[in-house]
């Protein structure tokens, strides 16, 4: 029984009275009111979709979702193929970016494999949902079809309940796939209706004539397959890929159980611009961690709404940008609960009758 | 016998070794080059300025400085003088945002009266290095003499030089002092040239009367002192405060000593401008935590060339930008010491033959 077409159902809206409840907190606290800026700004966030103040910053979880992409036939990356399996690895070995980054903000890392092209090696900790051995070329077809994306969306939100049932109370998005620059472009460009030039950057550092290339492999792509961006699973079907799609089913099924989802860059992005095609209301769930320095980022955040928390230059991926803004929740958690107020710390406010000056 | 005169003689410049040390070990991590973009300009500036690979943070300590002054008179602030007092209690009593935030970080506050008004309560861990009781009305004269501008900055180096004996690594500014970016856009705007209008704004949030209030006391400021721009102490004793200046000698000594500066926000800023006119070769142990929501402050960050790490739209000041700069150069420092390298991981590099793909 899918699980997509009930989660599709349940409408999802930031709660006014936790909202409220953060701001009444926030005004009490020793501070001149707004002056910790976008720090308030999340955490009146955190409370209004979780619909509990304070917030809840038990157990957040980043969930890397790693697969192949068939145009890297393309020559699009600047790494080979087999980097996609051999980061898995290193994921569950905590020795990348974002395990590092992750234990710095006390975030778990749940690593899957929607669709990685070799075979990955035996780890107990490894969560296997693999669809396919990587997608199909673009340039000459659709990456998925439309039953695979939906498999992948469906293994993304069965990750989501199964880590929510084990106390999971905020969701990061992260991914890994060599190639996989390239396929969110396709897929900002065909939803947004933005050029393949403008939404295409260096990803993980090609040179200009990689760049050329994914310019050009985004265009064969859009050429090809005619994806309808009225149907965001035929787009997503035709130019995504399987830890894309598996980043849909996280994202929806985060949304719907009110975690708040800290999207990390511009992968995560393409993947939520889905998603709020597929189900508008989610957009309220959404955190922009960062601002990524791929360019098709912007028009992503452009379309969602989103001002991202950061802004670092980041490009790697992998949850490392949604691992930073968990730390950034923290801080603004720690404000919240441990500063004294007003009436408690004995501190004259604005309102008070002036003391000796003004 | 004093210590200015005989930091103002130590030259100061990064570690070229260090630096390169860094960026060699970075370019061996298990990520594309650069990817994790400032965080790793982050990590190599701490290097360089510290002179060891990796850098060292232990003990990072925030100096928050309160003092008091006489311009609150003019009706500049929206908070009593007071207020100044009772936050250095709420300081030592671990209640204030800084307080949250600087635990948070794992950084140590300690707290010093440099010149408040009021007397304070007994508390073992308040630094007495009291002036005098706040400033004299800058409109009407000089804040300070130049010698109690001296008094402070002494006092500020002896806090570092006392926090460094007991291990501190690194160091954040803050402040509190009801008025003092009054006293800070007069500063800015008699040292860079700036019109008052320009880099005066709302502080803790007073409405446009009051911004015009104090445009206006930071013009007369400027017309009744005729400070001398070219001799920066002339500047800072008509137009600072005793915090400020006790900031500019935490300042000086933290770069002279190899620790980096985190700098917090404007009145920070101001601080670091003193500084660096009086003794240029400091700017590069500067690190600027966040771009406060100042109007002044950019004009801070140009003049010392300096691109902060953080944009919250946060005005707070008391080291509370500093103490989520340090959370990064936490960060910084998880993903330098704890990532695998390629060759360790058994990750292809880029420079490898291309696998299945390239």
């Amino acid at each position: 029984m899918p699980a997509l077409p009930k989660l599709l159902d349940i409408g999802v809206r930031p709660d006014d009275a936790a909202h409220h409840e953060a701001r009444r907190r926030l005004a009490q606290l020793t501070k001149p009111p707004g002056s910790l800026g976008r720090l308030e700004d999340l955490l009146v966030r955190l409370c209004a979709i979780q619909g509990t103040c304070p917030p809840s910053l038990r157990d957040p979880v980043i969930f890397t979702l790693a697969g192949d992409h068939g145009v890297v036939a393309q020559g699009v990356s600047a790494y080979p193929q087999v980097v996609t399996a051999q980061m898995v690895e290193n994921f569950l070995n905590g020795g990348a970016a974002v395990n590092a980054l992750a234990r710095h903000a006390g975030a778990r890392v749940v690593v899957a494999d929607l669709g990685v092209a070799a075979a990955l090696p035996q780890h107990s900790a490894l969560r296997r949902c693999k669809v396919g051995p990587g997608t199909q070329d673009m340039t000459r077809g659709p990456a998925m079809t439309r039953a695979e994306a939906l498999h992948a969306i469906e293994a993304g939100i069965a990750l989501v309940e199964d880590e929510r049932a084990r106390g999971a109370d905020l969701i990061g998005t992260g991914e890994m796939g060599i190639g996989n620059t390239t396929a969110a472009s396709a897929l900002v460009a065909a939803l947004t209706g933005a050029s393949a030039e403008s939404v295409t950057g260096l990803g993980t550092g090609v040179d200009e004539d990689g760049r050329r290339r994914k310019v050009e492999a985004v265009r064969r792509a859009l050429e090809v397959n005619g994806p309808d961006p009225a149907d965001p699973l035929d787009t997503l079907a035709k130019l995504g890929g399987f830890e894309i799609a598996g980043l849909v089913g996280v994202i929806l099924a985060g949304a719907v159980h009110r975690l708040p989802v800290v999207l990390d860059g511009f992968i995560a992005g393409a993947a939520a611009l889905v998603a709020a095609r597929l189900k508008p209301d989610i957009r309220g769930a959404l955190i922009a961690a960062h601002r990524s320095s791929e360019p098709g980022h912007a028009r992503v955040l452009d379309d969602l709404g989103l001002e991202p928390y950061l802004d670092l230059e980041m490009r790697l991926g992998e949850g490392t940008g949604a691992a930073l803004c968990i730390g950034l929740a923290r801080a603004a958690c720690a404000v919240f609960t441990e500063m004294a107020t007003f009436k408690s710390a004995g501190v004259s406010d604005r309102a008070d009758p002036p003391g000796a000056s003004a």
